[in-house]
């Protein structure tokens, strides 16, 4: 018979369960020698850890939904599932019930996987949308799904992206086969977004997304998570609400895309749930070896070269509020020609309520070094009302 | 080592293979006692079933791509998997490089899925987007993509719903967990789809599609393949080109999407090359028992009632041509209403090029067999020009 064991084992959950199974201590569940599987659901990155750690080393398969633990901890606990030739899976730690981890280890094993790009974070994306709906302001929207109880409050983790960047590090260390720690990626939440940035986008044929994207670019991997506006014909511009999706493009099968609910007690039960049945039927089998965490054989040991943001190359947005002066245009196109930073379309309408004209231009490919350092140039201008926006372009071409 | 049988051998391929490797008899590969695992991509349903039924006789897993085979003669091979102890995967046979099959089998093991609605055939997808893009007939875009070499000549199978059907017989087994015969899914093709339809729909707030679906109603499953409309803000809508997609509905993973090309010798190859290497990696692994082809552990020897298609309920679309003449929506809603179908929504436009008038109308719920009836009572009507067009409508609700 399982265990369960949980700190509070009195508070009913509406799950009729033998109350002989119940226990307030994690070690007899892990300790249990009739137990195969283990299940970790404490959260956190401390005693979950160690959890999880003793469990292998007891010759227990483990199960988590845990992805602060993976993003932070991943390499250690990948490596003591392949010494300890325990089962090792987590499917419920990167887009709810998403299927993605098996679909990487297993269905996509063929390819050669260059791209990876996400809508992680379902909070967000519910933000984005209700935003770009409803032309609302984001702290009006914010304010009301906290109050109706569907974002956290604060919701820093979701809207900072940090959420999504624990995400990216692990499907990243499945689908490009490198391990990506977690302070490697470079990270940028939505909260400066407003709703003119996405009415722009919509006149430039794009709209905006927390977007977490994975690329090697020859020998370097690119990982970052940022706003960002794709066109609203690609594939992951139709994920609205509080649904996640993964895009991938493979070698062999081209581009890919999985969407789902990507958070939520039953999607996240179907994940652990699909994961306990795979190592059951595996120990069935009488199997004595069991898939490493990331499908590869063994972890590389040597990182791969993780490419700094300073680097990356792309097209770009900006967002200038300036006075209703004779020049500013040219003073701005200027500061952008000086740092190789050529334009692709402006838009200049009349005035907004502030009294201040908006200057948006969305540029050809540019680099980000010269990027910053035109934005770092423009905040010395006396015509400019306001700090400049800036959110990049991703998948123009697809 | 391992062997390649086919009758030609002597045509470069470009890929440089071992000319030991060769050999122009199948069974040299499939007897051959080095070999563990047999792909079969000969096709056709004839010669393939033998080959596969002796491979699994004699200890061999079995790789296919063939899902013909697997439509017409796959509860044979499933059992006889089973009976054998063998491995069985064809995850090529359904979505090209999607990794559907795998998905249904393990990530998405702990669901009940009540529906499943696929664009599953990439040249009718294909033809009905740039149909809907240009404006452009039917024919004229299908004589395109065959002289184009985008469709076969004549493309029959696809256009038909024929292919589509193949696919549908083999995901609704795993799906629904019951196999269906392919004689009892209901086919319809897009031949008789018209810009002017695709107009409409588009008023409507819909697109069409060739659309495969399956689901359980009770006790009964339908499976049926017919162009469908579908709301524009569907997932599904967005799936354009010769791209697959398969949407699901389980009762705790929710709404699930998995797209990608559904063709072409790479994905097929993706598909084929990961159903090999999950293959060796059980065989590695020392499991002597294979999670049996439908992902249950034996199939039910009873099938489920498959509900005819005179059963079916839903919304449906109808354009007639009539005369321009006083009286003609008058005299075709009131054969609607006698037959129990409500009207939500009716498009009356001027005269056509031909001089007929188009007439039409959007319904509520209506139940199938009073649409056949009505549509049949209607072609007395001597103010009809021409056969009245009917298009079922899907996922009004998602």
């Amino acid at each position: 018979m399982g265990k369960i064991a949980d700190l509070d084992i009195e508070t009913d959950r509406g799950v009729p369960v033998d109350r002989s199974m119940l226990t307030t201590d994690a070690l007899e569940v892990i300790r249990n020698p009739d137990i195969d599987i283990v299940v970790e659901l404490a959260g956190g990155t401390g005693i979950a850890r160690d959890f999880i750690l003793e469990a292998m080393s007891l010759g227990k398969h483990v199960v988590t939904a845990n992805k602060a633990l993976l993003a932070t901890h991943g390499r250690q606990l990948y490596q003591h599932a392949v010494d300890s030739a325990v089962g090792f899976a987590f499917e419920a730690s990167v887009g709810g019930g998403i299927p993605i981890l098996g679909a990487l280890r297993t269905g996509l094993s063929g390819n050669r996987i260059e791209t990876v790009m996400g809508i992680l974070n379902g909070t967000s994306n519910y933000i984005l949308t209700r935003m770009s709906r409803e032309g609302r302001a984001y702290n009006d929207v914010v304010d009301e799904a906290v109050r109706l109880g569907f974002a956290e409050d604060p919701p820093d983790l979701d809207v900072r992206g940090i959420d999504a960047a624990h995400k990216l590090a692990i499907i990243s260390s499945i689908a490009l086969g490198r391990p990506v720690p977690l302070e490697d990626i470079h990270c940028e939440g939505i909260t400066f977004i407003t709703p003119d940035d996405i009415y722009y986008a919509g006149e430039f044929g794009f709209c905006v997304k927390l977007l977490a994207t994975a690329r090697m670019n020859g020998d370097s991997l690119e990982a970052r998570v940022h706003p960002a506006m794709i066109p609203k014909a690609h594939i992951l511009a139709n994920v609205v609400d509080a649904y996640n999706a993964i895009y991938l493009e493979g070698d062999f099968v081209g581009p890919n895309l999985y969407y789902g609910l990507g958070a939520g007690r039953r999607p996240t039960a179907s994940a652990v749930a699909a994961d306990i049945i795979d190592l059951a039927r595996r120990i069935r089998s009488g199997a004595g070896a069991f898939t490493p965490p990331l499908g590869h054989v063994a972890p590389p040991e040597t990182s791969v070269r993780i490419q700094p943001i300073d680097e990356h190359e792309g097209q770009y947005y900006f967002r200038f509020s300036a006075l209703d002066r004779p020049g500013v245009l040219s003073k701005l196109s200027g500061i952008l020609g000086e740092n190789n930073i050529s334009i692709y379309s402006v838009i200049q309408k009349g005035r907004d309520k502030n009294g201040s004209v908006p200057v948006v231009i969305l540029t050809h490919e540019a680099g980000e070094r010269d990027v910053q350092n035109a934005l770092r140039l423009t905040s010395g201008l006396d015509v400019l009302t306001d700090t400049p926006v800036m959110i990049r372009v991703e998948g123009w071409c697809q």
